[in-house]
């Protein structure tokens, strides 16, 4: 059997290690666009902001860890410029290189979406894509004056940080009345405060153009204009699914169909990662989730289900975390108002409490569970100190779809100097208890 | 209706809380033996450390919080000293207190277990029973010279950080092989490494007899004798079921018999927190967990039903976190020695991983998930840097009976400095598909 893998990313990897552990005598090729393979994106923000020193630390394994150990053949630089029912074509080195399969896997990622406004192309406007344009991100941000970074979504925030880290002042400009807009305005405006401490944050105010002679000098935005000699795009990511148009069907949300073994529409063609949909766990419906957990995992029910292993994917929860400088930033299932959007009835507790023990040290945690009026739980969001415990638990419950009372009866642990004998989840349920006329 | 509670800890002032709460026209009076209700005994090793200053920061609430905001009566130093159908005595300030109820609540805690040798009523010998007793503890810590902790639960390594903190030396005498016995030997052996570096630990070894003239002076061991100025025992607890025998039925671990109501064998008369037994999630029999968390809640439940409405407690899964300076340490359901000796046949994946990106800074976190061989989870400990998180998820896993699959395709937040793409728990889980023979 000869298998094809288009990307070398997460899913990519993932799915071509599946295979050759359950079937060492196959052929399993992977043709990356890029020169890096199992390449951490997440990791950028880290890297612009000098935790990380070098940019090889961003990749789990290299090409010849691959190679040697598992395997796989790798081709980097290897762009894919035609895709036909049971071979493609790639350009490595110039060269066509012709490759037949008998099964293919689509693990093309995502890219960086464009604002589509003039000047866009200008010199020193940046998006965080791939990991070779960290480098340029860090060196740009060291000489340059004024820096503005678009958009205040995850990627948004830790580069703002990362910036903020190098001594420089940072603008940032975000459309919507919030950063983090996916997160209700309770929780948002605990980052607000916080990132208003500490950079220039302009809400409800959208960039319309840049402009520059041979580099950008300014931003234009609906209300203003602001100098700028490094601009950092960051509003959000589209799937690549070019080279797989044609060939397999799309969903709604614009990524690669797929059902719940990583099929696509076409036998014996398989999607998983930032390319493909996925089942949202809570709204049951395909999806479009972009994240690096969820991408590595449909690598390996994709990887299983090509080597003939029935696998499948019970779908993903959309768990975030992030942070800025000292506060935590969580979120898992949907937020009120995504959940209003989707159709549902829904009940929500909003509470600050401290994290532990109140006679001790630490911190605020201020936490917002929705749940539907059947108790239902549908998504929690946490902001302060104490986060990244409440959503690990929390996506294990919205995992196992369960409602306020277990939310509520969960035994979790108590220890003073790290959570509450009530812990805010409890407190949290408590009061939907009551919303939800429960005893 | 008049409701009696004997008992102000958590578990009778939450129960109190609640009837007044559902009931406000009810008489609710608690008889507490010593001058606090709602106290904290989890917080005594940070008071005999240092970092909480008073004691009554160790109280939630005091009485007259309960009396005024609640409406409940509470009798402090009210020593309860017979209890009949329908009624009870307690002694306050040397009079007869006679109280009739309707109803009653036994919550009357635990009390520290004694070594049973000789000499064991020497002064400068305490057990941490009750939070009056941390004065007395870090008062006569400050002056001793040869401080020696008994026992190597929960509390004897915490109190073991205390006085070190103290800037004392300490000998920590364990009559098992290892510290936190209730854990497996992978995970106490980290824990053994990290006190073997701090204090003078001695394993294997049982304490026979204490010796001294005025105080004690000396400890006597199997093994030899050490100079003592100070110790603390602290080997355990046992439930508080003097005043309730005759009344009603003990289960098999000498608490009191409970069903999921918290009722005990006598009709209107229930049991709440550490006196009571309830269901052990993972065993699914009755069980002892004398802990603060399901305490709390039993208390709630009881009060619930008390006044009324129905509510059923599931049980606990004795969940549990503590910490030894920088290392962490959590555990959930049964270790494998505890599965063992209740009769499951288990599989078990151990493994050693960053806790966090390995690109950024970060502890290691070792991590024990015992499974039986359909796969269902039993139990998961974890020591190092990032456990109460991963101890949280698992409570909440453990809660929902979930099996191997669903620890693997839980979806856990990603983010580089707290947490990794492929979560320890998702690689145990895969070593433990491995060893099921899963996809």
């Amino acid at each position: 059997m000869k298998i094809a893998i288009i990307g070398g990313g997460p899913a990519g990897m993932t799915a071509a290690s599946r295979i050759k552990a359950i079937r060492p005598e196959w052929q399993v090729a992977v043709f990356e666009e890029s020169q890096f393979v199992s390449h951490a994106l997440c990791g950028i923000p880290f890297y612009v902001g000098g935790a990380i020193k070098h940019l090889e630390e961003l990749c789990v394994y290299d090409p010849e860890f691959f190679k040697k150990e598992r395997g796989i053949e790798v081709y980097t630089e290897a762009k894919v410029i035609e895709v036909g029912n049971r071979y493609l074509i790639s350009m490595k080195d110039n060269k066509e290189l012709y490759f037949e399969w008998d099964k293919l896997l689509f693990a093309t990622g995502s890219k960086p979406q464009k604002l589509d406004v003039e000047n866009e192309d200008l010199e020193g406007i940046l998006s965080v894509g791939n990991i070779k344009i960290a480098e340029e991100i860090r060196r740009r941000a060291i000489k340059a004056e004024n820096i503005i970074i678009v958009g205040s979504g995850y990627i948004g925030v830790e580069m703002a940080e990362a910036i903020l880290r190098l001594g420089k002042k940072v603008m940032v400009i975000e459309a919507q009345e919030r950063p983090l807009p996916e997160y209700d305005a309770e929780i948002a405006a605990i980052l607000k405060a916080e990132m208003e401490k500490n950079l220039n944050l302009k809400l409800s105010e959208k960039v319309v153009a840049f402009e520059g002679r041979d580099k950008v000098e300014k931003v234009i935005t609906n209300k203003s204009q602001y100098n700028c000699d490094l601009a950092i795009v960051a509003v959000g990511v589209s799937p690549n699914t070019e080279i797989a148009e044609g060939l397999v069907e799309l969903g709604k949300s614009g990524a690669i169909k797929t059902n719940s073994k990583m099929e696509t529409t076409r036998e014996n063609v398989y999607a998983a990662g930032d390319c493909s949909e996925s089942i949202n766990i809570i709204t049951k419906k395909p999806d479009w989730i972009p994240l690096a957990a969820p991408a590595n995992k449909m690598g390996y029910v994709a990887g299983a289900n090509i080597a003939e292993r029935e696998l499948i994917y019970p779908g993903s929860l959309k768990s975030q975390l992030t942070s800025f400088f000292d506060i935590e930033i969580g979120k898992v299932g949907l937020s009120e108002h995504e959940a209003i959007r989707e159709g549902f009835e829904v009940v929500s507790a909003f509470i600050t409490s401290r994290h532990c023990a109140k006679y001790l040290p630490g911190g605020l945690l201020h936490l917002k569970v929705v749940a539907d009026r059947s108790g239902k739980l549908l998504g929690i969001q946490a902001v302060g100190s104490g986060v990244s415990m409440r959503i690990y638990a929390a996506s294990a419950l919205l995992y196992n779809n369960c409602d306020v009372q277990s939310l509520f009866f969960t035994d979790f642990p108590y220890y003073p100097p790290s959570s509450r004998v009530w812990d805010p989840l409890v407190i949290a349920a408590r009061i939907l208890f009551r919303k939800l006329n429960l005893p």
